[in-house]
């Protein structure tokens, strides 16, 4: 049979770090140490694929195991001069699991097998602690009765609770070694009445049941589940551990520890660990007392701490990154029990990252690799301060979905008119925005928001997109709360908020509280915009440099989605290389009065277009002369379409200018107008009362138009390409306003280079006739400003959205300069799914694996990433090197960039606060492809 | 320079029938008239490329026509032995387009030409009636004038009424001579005002004129919508016809006549024509006096009929069809002036067919390709009565959409409920539903009604599709109708109709009349359903003649869509082989109660599976005892939606029962519930009210539920194979109802083939799971039943309707025994529109070219028919001849049909009445296919 148990310790260790698929983290790094020549417990690991095997195997022990077993208890024995069993000397193990990924408490754990009636008494015998063997023969008895058997753990805890009652003590810590020992009694009879069979005596048979304990474990609903929910697949199951015990309880000469070998919460290069004299490892975690800061323990036991402290340096050197680790000191002497890579915050990752290249340990690429590029958002987000909030708890509303990062307080508005109006008031004004959903209408609150609560929706809700894009902590989906728009208030179990009142959420972990909390805004921030200086800051200066690196490995261009100056700018800090889609929508909204006069006429217009072309047909001099009337009303400057047109058009130029000055040359991909037009008028009766009121019309006329522009389907509407095709003079208008900002802008010395994107094409005509009229206009004003194409290298292309789309790309690539691939929309025209109403289902979707992940958070390589594909395929074969982008939410998620580099993409473009995620992600995705 | 003009008649005749695209239809005709010796006034054809080169050429005349058009005019001369521009013997020419297909009316004629003051005033002197040559003159300016000129007609109009009321006539033809002489003065007066020119006296200015002019003609505006409208495309261009005139109306032993081979009504083999003394072609299709019918000509001109009707038979079997003919008589002379193919009704083209074939005069290949499919579907629609027809006139309501063919008359209800009521309150009762528009809940309503108006909604509205599916006559769209619900009336114009009050509609044409209308069932029906015999019906020996032969040729298996029994036996009598597509929502409206009742504790039922999930990953005992505790609880067979699902089955297995009895050992498709919950619920309060009441709950929680199921895109919602995986039960009841039936059913010795569709699949996950849910249901109902799959050889397959499941077909293949295309949601999904919005812009796309044709009625073979085609070959790859077929409104559309079979689609599906339309286009498509 082929080599399956690996021993570990006693120079005579068989495994080490590398083989952590086949002996599981633990096994692996428990190896490695005994090989550094650190003290560690000795003992064997079983490896992985045994436990895959076992499946298999239909939940039987796989052939040759029960024979490798003994010879490696036979070593262990010799090892540590104890016998299993032996009364006198008994060899005490513990079994343990241990994946190659980190599944922490998630299966199960057996300790001191070996321990039976004979050994307990001798052992009770021979030392002075007698409480200890009773208490761990107790507590064997309760793990295999649990684990083992599927006896009710509840049972033995209720023996406990009697017994702590019958001596009247709280602690388990307090039963006398008396009562422990009556308790082994009656641990064995609950045992045996259970199980219908004796507690086993034999320390082998112990072992087996053990052993298959963990075997089974690996398959338990828990486990199943966390593997689930955090993506682990593809592990042949769970290593198990066998090790020789130490007790950190055995005596006041003994003690465990528990630590980091730097600072996990700032990176600063410290020993940062606790100790406990007279304890186990759990109780360190626990915090039954106060454990000592690892400095005190530099006076009370120097020989330890210099001990540890040297293998504090060179685990750190072995495994080239700060390393979580615990230790048992047993009777005087130190033992390590596990290493592994600590986990940390992003700050110090970075700060890590950065020391151990400039010290030489790791090199600027493993460093990039190290980082999870998700992780870099949190770098930029306020936080609630940590001390205000620990006083917090007890005004807790409820926890929602962390939808987006950050921390934010203040007064709680229903509605997005109502944030509006009280931070023109008074400028300053903290508000947090509190609604059941929120819609495009609420985009401007939102904006002006310190953050938002929903009680409706997912992570990709409006609401979260929206807040994420916009850097606005946001928790949503925050089932426990009510609100009371009518009543203008709250509510959640006792508590309630008032409108005006202060209401705080945290964007980190969902929470939500009454009341207002302190916020701290993000050091990086407060140096990007000049509150601090660079040099007082060393997470600055640290992420900086970092990220040079990382810009210095990807070939991916990143972009940024933005709409405003603002953004533009803030993307730009953060490294964005030009705009990668600017929907033009918000410059509709900020001027939505002559925006809604237009929609009110725009039926009318298409049906006097209509007639102009059904009269067309006719050969009556009357029809003629109507066609004739007709168009002369439609081109008439004073009509209601062509006046509102003209008073969008400055206001659009203006925005374009912002844009383009912030932008100092760098390329600026703008789509024109998207949405179907009902999106710009009220839905409910007070807003088209008041609109009525505003433009000076009949309310009955406004609700007639918005039934009359009401849609089934909105998604799948009268929007996109087929706006501008339908309504040519809105199109117009906005290329106009486009290249006249151009002109103006590049007039003041700055280069301008205006992409110009028509949204929403499933055919190649939709493109040629957007195109033709497009570039029509555009020639025109550069005309007129007596300019050609070489001061403004304007472009026209189109997003990829449409599966139809996809297919046709050849055809398609023929008027398009270059395309944007939107993975918002061709996942829910691809899949079939509307992402307002996907969450019925999708959540249920993900955990029944029909989908590995939500297909609006992590691209759908498979389905939707074989159109793109295609798209790229056909595109560049029909027009080669043609630039191909994506602007969907896909763009700054970590595998779907990592998708877009494979597939050939020129850039990817995402959220402002998004785009250092994407510039790690795409230098990630350049290093793993350089590995390959 | 090559030949470009192709002279005929005078035994000199260079073309002939074959020659169409070349000399348009008109052109060939008349060579081939010529070439068989019929006497044709001579002249020649200029061909249709230079119609097209003179468009390329910036309208000008191609090089070298000039000269080849005056060599045919020294030839035509020369054949009639009259000159150009001699007064003596004028030549008179008339010029006509004519392209390679019909466009009646379209382009420009001008007759006349030759005249001139000289040639006109010599005419008159020769000639008894000197009316005729001032009128001809007259004309001819007029002509000139407005067509080549652009003099507004209306100015000529003026002049001639004028004359009229000086005269003091009525008729044109009253004008004495001299009035005309001076009206020419005039007429010419105002040529010159109006273009600055003298009149041209040149007959070879004037010709060239004409003929430029009918080139224009090919691209005016009345034209180019002609051909959008009519789906003419790839032509080059006019040929031009220039010919020597005659005149019918030169004197008493002149005429003319109009008229068909055949019997373009019924098809009867009769000379079938009209005839008027002294009058031109024209007068006699304006009806200006009554003419003769052509029996009546034997008597009073036999020789002239005598040779007619000789040309009558040698032209049907040289063109081996029933021809339109028009023919001229000058002075006792008979002149041939056109054949072409004569339009008629569909039983008219189905009597001739078979006619000829039994004649021997075509073959059952030609016999077959020569119907147009679409027109069969007439052959099954009651009719309006024709001569009530008449005097309905002035009761016309407007005129809708010709949604679905066929005659209805009816008391107007306003409700569907209203129209249930009515037909059970009174059996044989006629009511006529008028809806605003339609929805699912209306189809019970529908299907009681004699026809459907709708005031809003195209062709492909809800009301549309439901309609024609069901055979149900349908106007849509009637926007010039308004529906008071409230008021119960119906308004158009001054003109209205209360609930109650008799209304008619004409499916046919899309007219709506106040009042009773009879109507006439098809004679087709009548003797299907057994009201008459066959042998008494010569069109249905006739069609079944036809379609026989049809069926000789098609590859194509024809399947229907059909829900009910009643359905499924009316589709069989119509040739069907099994049914293509059964949905079962109409089971889930027939038993509206249990299910609503389940629908409202569905999303607890969700609720509390997903925290029993959630509870598996906890090791507190006490939540393992709560997730037991659920566990039970949805087990119960007493709960709500237990007791609901135990209610249901026994009437879906009914249902089904009666769809396998009637199908007899015919395939049966069915389709798993495909609609969204909340399309079950309604969505008004009195709805809601009532809701509540019957299920005995409180109208709050009925109008919560309505709410959260409600969806912002219902189309990419929560539905189709969704559903049965997040409400398994559902779909596990359905399943047993299906299997139930089918094993009931054999027991009475009867076969049944179900194929159970799973639809929506848009990863083969989906359908991994739900086909494993299905065979575990499937093969448990068949061991109750001792049977096996020898006994009831079930099969389990899928929709592909989603555009992801078309590109990862060869991953679904693996779990399917079928693959059926939704065309209607793959056009939706892959197009990116939905069916009820598209209205708002897909006729303009249609106008402007974007799309050829709607692709909701015609399958967009080059996008949608991409997905297609690779979904079979990656399926068909993945899995060898797997079963493929299509269940879309495209399944009964010709030109999709032609599609399906060169795709290699194994049938088609669609809804009964078009059964017989796809069976006759997939032998047209299996006949062009061979004929390749």
């Amino acid at each position: 049979m082929d080599k399956h148990i690996y021993f570990f310790g006693a120079d005579q260790t068989e495994g080490d770090a590398s083989m952590k698929q086949k002996l599981g983290g633990k096994g692996a790094n428990l190896a490695e140490m005994a090989k550094m020549g650190f003290p560690v417990p000795p003992g064997f690991t079983i490896e992985t694929v045994l436990c895959d095997v076992y499946f298999r195997n239909g939940r039987k022990w796989p052939e040759g195991l029960e024979k490798e077993l003994e010879d490696n208890i036979k070593k262990l024995e010799k090892a540590t001069g104890k016998t299993l069993g032996n009364a006198q000397n008994p060899l005490l193990l513990s079994v343990r699991s241990g994946a190659a990924a980190s599944m922490p408490g998630m299966m199960d754990t057996i300790l001191n097998i070996g321990l039976n009636d004979d050994t307990t008494a001798a052992l009770a015998a021979k030392i002075d602690n007698k409480r200890f063997p009773y208490d761990a023969y107790r507590r064997l008895i309760m793990m295999l009765g649990d684990v083992v058997m599927g006896v009710d753990r509840e049972l033995f805890e209720e023996i406990l609770t009697e017994a702590k009652k019958k001596q009247g003590v709280k602690f388990d810590s307090d039963l006398s070694a008396d009562i422990l020992k009556s308790m082994v009694e009656k641990y064995k009879a609950l045992f045996k009445t259970k199980t219908g069979k004796e507690f086993p005596q034999n320390p082998r048979e112990q072992l087996r049941l053990a052993v298959t304990a963990v075997f089974d474990s690996w398959n338990n609903p828990r486990a199943v589940t966390y593997r689930q929910l955090n993506s682990i697949r593809d592990l042949l199951g769970t290593a198990v551990n066998v090790q020789a015990m130490v007790f950190g309880n055995r005596n006041e000469n003994s003690g465990s520890g528990v630590g980091f070998t730097r600072d996990p919460s700032t990176g600063e290069n410290r020993f940062f660990a606790e100790y406990l004299f007279n304890a186990q490892g759990e109780d360190v975690v626990a915090g039954v007392r106060t454990p000592l800061r690892i400095d005190e323990l530099k006076n009370r036991s120097p020989g330890i701490y210099q001990q540890l402290n040297e293998i504090r340096e060179k685990l750190e050197k072995r495994y080239r990154d700060m390393q979580d680790i615990e230790f048992t000191v047993e009777d005087g002497k130190l033992y390590m029990l596990q290493t592994r890579s600590g986990k940390r915050t992003i700050f110090s990752h970075i700060r890590i990252a950065v020391d151990m290249v400039e010290a030489g340990l790791v090199s600027k690429e493993e460093a990039v690799l190290r980082i999870p590029p998700n992780e870099l958002a949190k770098l930029f987000s306020p936080e609630l301060d940590p001390k205000a909030l620990k006083k917090a708890v007890e005004s807790s509303l409820g926890r929602g979905l962390n939808a987006s990062p950050g921390g934010a307080s203040g007064k709680a508005v229903f509605s997005a008119e109502e944030a509006q109006r009280m931070v023109a008031a008074k400028p300053g004004e903290k508000v947090l925005l509190c609604r059941v959903e929120t819609s495009p209408e609420d985009i401007g609150g939102m904006a002006v928001a310190q953050g938002v609560l929903t009680t409706r929706g997912g992570m990709t809700s409006h609401a979260a997109v929206v807040a994420r894009g916009m850097g606005v902590p946001c928790v949503s989906g925050a089932s426990e709360v009510t609100i009371d728009y009518a009543g203008k208030v709250l509510r959640s179990g006792k508590l309630s908020v008032k409108e005006g009142e202060w209401i705080s959420i945290n964007g980190f972990d969902g929470m939500i509280f009454k009341g207002k909390i302190d916020v701290i805004p993000s050091e990086i921030i407060r140096v990007l915009d000049g509150q601090m200086k660079a040099e007082d800051s060393r997470i600055y200066r640290d992420y900086a440099k970092f990220m040079g690196w990382a810009d210095g490995f990807r070939r991916l261009k990143v972009r940024t989605n933005a709409d405003k100056p603002a953004d533009a700018r803030r993307a730009m800090q953060f490294g964005a290389e030009g705009i990668g889609l600017c929907r033009t929508e918000h410059m509709f909204f900020d001027n939505i009065n002559p925006f809604r006069r237009l929609i009110l006429v725009s039926e009318e217009v298409k049906r006097l277009r209509g007639e102009i072309a059904a009269l067309a047909s006719s050969k009556n001099p009357e029809d003629e002369r109507r066609a004739e009337r007709i168009r002369e009303e439609l081109a008439h400057p004073e009509s209601e379409y062509n006046r509102a047109l003209a008073e969008l058009l400055p206001f659009q130029r203006a925005d374009f200018e912002g844009l383009f000055t912030a932008l100092n040359g760098k390329p600026a991909n703008i789509r024109t107008l998207d949405p179907p037009l009902h999106e710009f008028l009220p839905k409910d009766m007070a807003g088209q009362e008041e609109m009525a009121k505003e433009l000076n019309v009949d309310v009955k006329y406004v609700r007639e138009k918005v039934e009359s522009l009401s849609e089934a389907n909105p998604m799948l509407g009268h929007r996109g390409c087929r706006l501008g095709l339908i309504y040519p003079e809105v199109h117009e208008m906005q290329v106009r306003a486009i290249m006249e900002a151009a002109v103006n802008v590049k007039r003041k010395g700055i280069e301008v280079m205006p992409e110009i994107m028509i949204p929403l094409v499933g055919i190649a005509k939709e493109l040629k006739i957007s195109r033709e009229r497009t570039v029509e206009t555009a020639d025109k004003v550069l005309a007129e400003a007596r300019m050609t194409m070489k001061d403004i290298p304007y472009k026209v292309g189109t997003m990829i959205e449409v599966p139809r789309a996809a297919v046709t790309a050849d055809e398609i690539a023929e008027f398009a300069e270059f395309f944007s691939f939107g993975t918002n929309d061709l996942t829910q025209m691809g899949c079939g799914f509307s992402r307002d109403d996907a969450g019925k289902f999708l959540d249920d979707y993900v955990k029944m694996g029909i989908y590995e992940e939500d297909p609006f958070k992590v691209l759908d390589t498979k389905g939707i990433g074989k159109l793109m594909k295609m798209t790229i395929e056909l595109g560049r074969k029909a027009k080669p090197g043609l630039k191909i982008g994506i602007c969907g939410e896909h763009g700054g998620e970590p595998q779907s960039v990592m998708f877009c580099h494979g597939a050939g993409l020129d850039y990817v473009s995402c959220s402002p606060y998004r785009v250092p995620v994407a510039r790690l992600a795409a230098a990630q995705a350049a290093l793993k492809d350089k590995a390959k």
